[in-house]
């Protein structure tokens, strides 16, 4: 039994004195401790050694005191698993040396058996739940199909993605058979995240907001939607489309338990188009946690009175900031606990 | 006299054959006959020398047939009339060696005499309006203040401004003095353009869609009404918000003539949140430019279909991108023209 559910009560719809919260990329480089295990480890090997990624994830848990913890993990390790080789460079993020281009490329690219190829992050699944040692609920999460497309294609970060979008608005055929390979290994290993133990699982769409809503729904939609479908009966499912206003409605109908949403769509807008009645995360703007606490306090509290106390996850709009005070990030969290009514 | 005065028309609101259509950075890097030009001069150098600017306004006039010209320039030229200085780097973009941080920072920052720091650009403008020989209209502009104060503030581009909105939020009085002083120039700017001649002006708000629809309101949204209000009784004049789909309401009631909108708003959404009667101008996603020429061209009638012939101008959802064939693009523009009922 888990000592603190509000997390999973919130997901289910169900009535809470608060609402929970929690940040992504909450076990992330605005904690010293983090910073000093980033100095002696690179990314790869902090996410592949489970004693590291368990150490990392519950750092904010025990100093900031969210609601949920999330792995720390990374999207891109289900491409490494895949067959392609993801770096990561330090000052520019990912780097794929030998990106999908054309049919034989992706020929390359396997469905990878998760024990085989993932075992660590299930390792990691199961130290961290020991760690935990039932305080909190730990999400799973994984990219979404079109997102790591885009790096898979483009071989690297990018604004706009546009030799990722090049290559679905010209090979299609090959895009699709990209995006089903990769929609076929994450179920794969979101069930088995699902069997070492998370009691949730985030489906995280950083770039489906470049897409217009037609070719969303064209290469991006139909793979979460394929995702959402297999898991939903096994855990609560949460999506977040970075960027994605136009798709909350569909979302709302996929079976999905609750939608994250970025700043850029305000409460009422995301009530408005999700339909109302699924709960919703988010949406502080990571930057605006550079103001003055008084002003970080005031903004969540007023958050929540605008998205309401129920079917709310507290959150930012997107991973939160390298370059966030420690004290502003734990005085978001403590903002949500002194809500009240 | 206008030999083709489809832009002016739609900016009227009144009854066309069919809508204008043109491209923003349309004079731009998918011209073999700019890369060469490209190849000879530096950009600062080609946007300070008239009779470069004017050659490559004209260029797609001549090579593509939009039914307007907006004159070579960048946003960036306001900034360095502000004795901010602006380098641009290749492969980089702008770089800003001395980013304002600080009040003294600010305090160097002048309100430039538009004859004396920006009379290139209005030599541009006649010398153009001169070579153009009334065949088509001429489109002046400039960035929004919030806009330039993200490279102004952060130094270069970036992802998501973060030093930028950090200043904003945690120094917002020397933000707005900032802001105000840009916006002050930028009036002087454009009265000047519409004094040298060009016949619609258009402001590009390119990270607007980085704030929250409360911190819009505040840092970004006052300071173009203040332009618009200052110049549409002199001109028309179109409001672009990349990601601003949020304040699509508020830019209707502000006495722009035109919205530009994004491809991730669809028509009938833009047209829902922009009240239905303003003319729209987008929102064909640039990288749709790299499917197969009947299917860009199938894309565009059907977006004409969705906005409507009348009150729309046709015109990419962002700028051009470097790496579209030149058939491309003139088969966007050529679709527009076959369009029928």
């Amino acid at each position: 039994m888990l000592k603190n559910d509000l997390f999973l009560k919130a997901l289910r719809g169900e009535t809470v004195t608060r609402p929970p919260v929690w940040m992504m990329r909450q076990a992330g480089r605005y904690l010293p401790d983090f910073m000093a295990l980033k100095n002696k480890y690179d990314f790869f090997t902090r996410c592949q050694t489970p004693e590291l990624a368990t150490e990392i994830t519950v750092m904010p848990i025990d100093q900031i005191g969210p609601d949920a913890a999330i792995l720390f993990s990374d999207i891109l390790v289900v491409l490494q698993a895949m067959q392609i080789e993801v770096e990561m460079k330090e000052g520019m993020g990912p780097w794929i040396p030998s990106p999908i281009r054309t049919q034989k490329d992706l020929d390359k690219v396997i469905i990878p058996d998760i024990h085989e190829h993932l075992g660590y992050v299930l390792d990691a699944v199961k130290m961290t739940q020991k760690e935990l040692n039932s305080k909190v609920p730990l999400i799973g999460f994984a990219g979404s199909p079109w997102t790591l497309l885009c790096y898979a294609v483009q071989g690297q970060g990018s604004k706009n993605f546009d030799i990722a979008k090049g290559f679905c608005f010209s090979q299609p055929t090959l895009a699709h058979e990209l995006l089903q390979k990769i929609t076929t290994t994450t179920i794969a290993y979101l069930k088995e995240k699902v069997n070492a133990g998370v009691h949730a699982v985030q489906l995280f769409d950083s770039w489906g907001g470049l897409l217009s809503p037609e070719d969303y729904q064209e290469f991006s939609w139909p793979y979460l939607q394929q995702i959402v479908s297999a898991l939903k009966e096994l855990i609560p499912v949460i999506v977040f489309g970075k960027g994605c206003w136009f798709a909350l409605n569909e979302m709302s109908k996929s079976g999905a338990s609750a939608l994250g949403v970025d700043w850029t769509c305000s409460a009422r807008n995301a009530r408005y188009l999700s339909g109302g009645k699924i709960t919703l995360q988010g949406n502080f703007d990571p930057a605006r946690l550079l103001s003055p606490i008084p002003e970080i306090k005031k903004g969540v509290h007023e958050m929540i009175t605008a998205f309401g106390k129920d079917r709310y996850i507290v959150n930012l709009g997107h991973g939160i900031l390298p370059n966030i005070p420690f004290d502003h990030a734990r005085a978001f969290v403590d903002a949500v606990k002194e809500y009240t009514i």
